[in-house]
């Protein structure tokens, strides 16, 4: 992976994208076990829907792991220092989730050289489902 | 699962906690396939080593996800609307993890009844891994 140098990164530009999908059950199921959140709404489609939901959806934090691998597919996890997430909108088994980020400033202030990215999580239709923001430390 | 209501939290109470662990190899690899995050420092401790790093680490968005739990254990995830994370340290396979979250404030002047968390994660020796804040809306 070839890393981004902090001289050469400019307000505006954008990261390489990432998108994963379409995101079968058995992802759902795999994240289950990993993170031990068995919920049924994002396992059983009947469960969800007596739970007032569509049909089984993808859990959020999942959702956002994608949008954290658009991260450390630009740089090693240990030089992400901060991420947050808004929870926009629902994914669904059978979606393709593209993850987007922006710079959206450059800090050299504080002894390290850090970027803010701005990113976002949207399914194939172009539906936002996160908004977030990332510092990240570069070289 | 007894929800929370908002009239009747107040600053300062604590979240009942989450502890998860220890961690197990098994859960990486699950997160592997469900993230598909297969960078090897997460699944291969000699490849972790020739890293830099004392062995194999937790997925960072998997610690997250932990931290996550710790919310929709607490309210439905569907009200979660806003969920950030500092990361502080590392964890490593064995590591039991526990999620602590406490009332920062409160706020019904946006026509929802939201509540903000500062949230802790750390190993079993208080090292703390992530620190985070999340808003959850309240009924």
């Amino acid at each position: 992976m070839e890393q981004p140098i902090f001289s050469s990164i400019s307000v505006g530009e954008s990261i390489p994208p990432f998108t994963i999908g379409p995101i079968d059950r058995t992802q759902l199921a795999l994240f289950a076990g990993a993170s031990g959140d068995h919920n049924p709404i994002h396992l059983d489609d009947d469960k969800a829907r007596q739970g007032g939901l569509p049909g089984t959806i993808v859990h959020g934090m999942l959702n956002m792991a994608f949008l954290g691998r658009l991260l450390t597919q630009w740089v090693p996890q240990q030089q992400i220092r901060r991420f947050s997430s808004r929870f926009v909108g629902m994914a669904f088994p059978g979606d393709e989730i593209t993850c987007l980020g922006t710079v959206a400033s450059c800090d050299a202030s504080a002894g390290e050289n850090c970027v803010t990215l701005e990113l976002v999580a949207q399914n194939q239709s172009g539906e936002v489902l996160l908004k977030g923001l990332a510092t990240i430390c570069l070289t």
